[in-house]
């Protein structure tokens, strides 16, 4: 069986930042590829009885996240700011990644758009902030954006997202390994690796 | 400043479970010593709206849970058995914990009542399963429940609630450094250790 991760994410999640830095290096080392798997965790997390983000509803866990974050970048040496609007209205980035995903060079403007987001507290939510990034990717944001917003990219993202359900993914980052096993959290990251690469 | 480890927990929660079984080696391997801090999660998990655990009012979550323990339990040779009354009715367990915790040989009889429960499934609310394990640890049950069940004691059991709750804790096992640092989730248990060991 193909050594493939997919990796599950929502442009919102400041958890997905801290593995969206990583999972390419890490998957890399132990000869795994990555398949990066936007979704919407609005619509999840809505039928869990949550109308914003767990961050939000619960201030004392909102509180620790930031905190807890801001050690782990840290530690690997990653710059960490919570934008000002936390969580972020993803919608626009989640359609952007979905739709350069194609190409080779979408996984760069995924991270181009985590970094911007929690590395320097830009609001991602912002057309100007995404079409910025995307000139940087040496891309035109006309045409990103119009695919982006397209009927077909919409209605895929709905798919994936009622996909990340049907797996059980209930917040993100998530992992899913060839055999459909769901591991939660950039904590748990390293165990689905070694799982894939048959190092345990 | 002396190097101390506090470990917060219910014996409700599953993931203290983990910690429980490995706290005292990886504090030692540190040269970190620990102090544990039962405290009650019910009145916590009430004040963020919830009247059971997290994983029952959140099914998704809920099987995740006992799929990440099971893993995890393996890979560190542990037994894992999810009880059939999940999460139990802690109270006297708790109760009972910081009772004899005042003793040197409680902390195991308290790593005993989390083998009980979540290494073999019993149900630790049954005033019987805690008995044969204090009998087990050398000590009179009926001397026990009595200090358990003492006015002092329930009082002191709430103060701590009352402090886990002041020192920000949100859910269980918690880690508390000297100064005052909160670490959530058994994942943190090594970077508090090294924090505190000045390791990092």
């Amino acid at each position: 069986m193909a050594k493939t991760l997919e990796f599950w994410f929502d442009f919102a999640s400041s958890y997905s930042y801290l593995s969206a830095m990583r999972v390419e290096k890490e998957a890399a080392d132990r000869g795994v590829d990555v398949v990066w798997k936007p979704f919407l965790l609005g619509p999840i997390f809505a039928k869990q009885g949550w109308t914003s983000s767990p961050f939000v509803i619960y201030p004392a866990k909102g509180r620790y996240m930031v905190q807890d974050i801001k050690r782990l970048a840290d530690l690997r040496g990653l710059p960490f700011v919570l934008p000002k609007e936390a969580p972020a209205r993803s919608m626009l980035a989640n359609r952007i990644g979905l739709a350069v995903l194609d190409y080779e060079w979408g996984v760069c403007l995924c991270k181009a758009i985590f970094q911007a987001e929690f590395g320097e507290g830009l609001d991602i939510a912002d057309e100007a902030v995404l079409g910025a990034l995307i000139k940087q990717a040496g891309q035109e944001p006309a045409t990103i954006f119009e695919k982006a917003l397209s009927a077909d990219n919409k209605q895929k993202l709905k798919e994936q997202t009622a996909e990340a359900e049907t797996l059980g993914i209930f917040g993100a980052p998530a992992f899913i390994t060839p055999e459909k096993e769901l591991f939660w959290g950039d904590d748990r990251l390293d165990q689905a690796l070694d799982l894939i690469a048959g190092d345990r």
